[in-house]
């Protein structure tokens, strides 16, 4: 792109991103709730913005907006750059509607004869991926995949208590295909899927670079509610022969984990594990008691399922190991586990192609959260991520994307959309 | 003591034990609050089986009992044998009380003509010795010793919300020496302070041994409420590299120090160490997410005063390492501090020997738990402890404690002070 038509796409990008801020601004941040009033008002003013700028607009079966040039909007296959446009309660700005804005810069770049795309593109502006809203996330992308299991079609508002299913119905979206687990869209017009995100962790920040290609979306294992059983005792009077201790079993654990953890990384494998929750029982603890257990959550993720199968095995062995030793049991609960997302191989060379055009150098990062990607790439769609360097993490009102970073992650998708390969 | 004899005198004890039992009963347990109605029932009923036996009985100024043979009532000096009669809310029936019904069973044997006391005896049937009702532990002696801080005169009950002053008001006790801190007993007529009381931990019992004398009463220092603060982040998006995860860094923490105690205890060193209150916070904590900060209390006890000393340089020692290391902040908070206190060498002596002559073979064993004879010693009086084997720790209502092993303890007490020397 020419320097001042950037400049002009840069003003019009911060000012989609400026009002939608105003229109959802709350106490902290903005709350975008999923399949709310403000959720389709920000979709509403994308709309009028898109018209205005000579695109044409269509709502979809799951009443999610999606914007294309003129001459693509019967196009019998095409590419979709897609994101959702709700937020978490309180949250930042950019988590999600940088993907949609950054989508529809590039149509509009097109559209103004400043890009030429060398195939059709639709603009897809989804709604309800956060989990924050009915403990289900993705359900936006869900829904166009005939993906929703039953229990989060019914899962209640976190507000409201009301199932997800009467909000879908509110909107006026026709939830027997849903039920049957049927697309609400026909998947096999959609050649590939890309997505433009801010990063949600501190690496490109680290590293100073301004936007990465996604290789996969970390899959993971988690379990809510392990814990670990020893047995009480006064804290004076028994001694360390005599102990069961179970917060130094558990200690014992992560230092285990973390050393295992630092080996993998050292040997080109790809893991990050977390202990979030952790507590031993507040009507029953004191200072003065060698507490009787302590609960703690756990969550493991690679790109790699091997790796992830590996640290899952160590993890049941080490809990034998140290059980056997301090005479204390572990009980891991039940585990929730996400399969890895790879990204679609050509897609990844072809946005590193693009990006290495656009900023000289390729960079590549798996993605720790998860996206509406992963579930379009695990519903067999060809799938590609973008991010964007962002400060202070996502879901949180501190989210802080440069206007210029998200610039240069739009330039490498609209490049990659014009390569003729 | 002949067989029979000792028979009787279980009986004795066992219904003693029994029917205070019975005047304390609660939903679990028993509950004699301190200061309480309960508590003086149970004083009234010791009372009138002391006089039924033609022991004396008279009340000192903290409205405790002393109970005595007919000829040591106005003995200038003597032995003291003393515990407490309250009890935690739902406690078990043994801590305290064991230790008053074994001074009354020491002195009906005398009077039955069945032991002869070398000295004068007195038993003293202490009020007011558990935490649980006032935050303050020992207040029995400590009016005793007039050592009761001001702060703890003034400490609110934990039901009624009243303080301390204003039940000992109730009771008739007159607190103008207790806060001007003058002892209301004269110290200096206390030869020697003696006290059965329950082990508190699971030793003797693991050891199968039915009794022990106490070397020492540990000392400790406590942080109530530590802190490890790192940095919040993404659980799947910040890479180990960049992470400050406060969970993994207090892991560490506990397992260097696991590793110390170990250390210390191979070398022949007291400890023991305690983490009994561990947790992320509860209103911010997250699966997902890597926790910012968590709170935990830490407890190291010792009988010796330069272990504690060297513990608490080690602690802070690894604390600033593991900092360094994973660019965490440790904040200790307020430190509270408890000396050791050592029981009387001669007395210690004595009690070994007459446990040698009891059951064949002494055995030693340091008090992890705080006692009325931690604060006699530290206000000079030379004192002894023995304990007797117990199940299932302390202050819960499964406290259980065999009549026939607290006959061994008894025999000991009379022993010793049966021995001219």
């Amino acid at each position: 792109m020419k320097h001042h038509r950037t400049e002009e796409l840069s003003i019009l990008a911060a000012e989609m991103f400026e009002d939608i801020r105003a229109l959802s601004r709350d106490k902290a941040g903005v709350s975008r709730p999923a399949f709310s009033e403000t959720e389709t008002k920000t979709l509403d003013y994308l709309a009028a913005r898109a018209r205005a700028e000579g695109l044409c607009v269509t709502e979809d079966a799951g009443r999610n907006l999606l914007f294309s040039l003129p001459e693509h909007e019967i196009a019998k296959r095409f590419t979709v750059i897609g994101s959702h446009v709700d937020s978490v309660p309180m949250g930042g700005n950019y988590d999600g509607l940088s993907g949609v804005i950054a989508g529809l810069i590039v149509l509009i770049a097109a559209r103004r004869g400043q890009r030429h795309l060398s195939r059709p593109v639709k603009v897809l502006a989804m709604r309800g991926e956060e989990s924050a809203w009915f403990g289900a996330c993705y359900i936006g992308s869900k829904l166009l995949t005939g993906t929703l299991p039953e229990g989060e079609f019914n899962a209640a508002h976190k507000g409201d208590g009301r199932p997800l299913s009467a909000h879908l119905e509110d909107l006026g979206i026709d939830t027997a295909p849903v039920k049957a687990h049927r697309p609400l869209c026909d998947l096999s017009r959609i050649e590939a899927y890309l997505e433009l995100h801010i990063e949600q962790g501190p690496l490109l920040v680290e590293r100073n670079i301004p936007a990465a290609v996604v290789t996969g979306i970390r899959g993971n294992f988690r379990y809510r509610d392990s814990r670990c059983i020893g047995q009480a005792g006064h804290s004076g009077a028994v001694p360390r022969a005599y102990r069961h201790d179970p917060v130094l079993a558990f200690a014992e654990l992560m230092h285990r984990l973390d050393g295992t953890w630092q080996h993998l990384l050292n040997t080109g494998q790809d893991l990050v594990l977390t202990s979030g929750v952790v507590g031993t029982d507040p009507t029953r603890h004191a200072i003065a008691r060698i507490p009787d257990e302590i609960g703690f959550s756990l969550d493991i993720r690679s790109q790699d399922t091997e790796t992830l199968d590996r640290m899952r095995a160590y993890l049941k062995g080490e809990m034998a190991d140290i059980a056997r030793s301090r005479g204390v049991r572990f009980e891991l609960g039940p585990e929730v586990a996400v399969a890895p997302a790879l990204m679609d191989p050509t897609l990844v060379k072809a946005l590193e192609k693009a990006m290495a055009r656009v900023s000289g150098e390729a960079f590549s990062m798996a993605s720790g959260g998860g996206h509406d990607a992963a579930v379009f790439a695990q519903a067999g769609v060809p799938s590609g991520m973008v991010f964007v360097r962002n400060r202070n993490g996502s879901h949180n009102p501190d989210e802080a994307m440069e206007i210029a970073d998200f610039m240069v992650g739009v330039d490498i998708l609209a490049t990659c959309l014009e390569a003729t390969s």
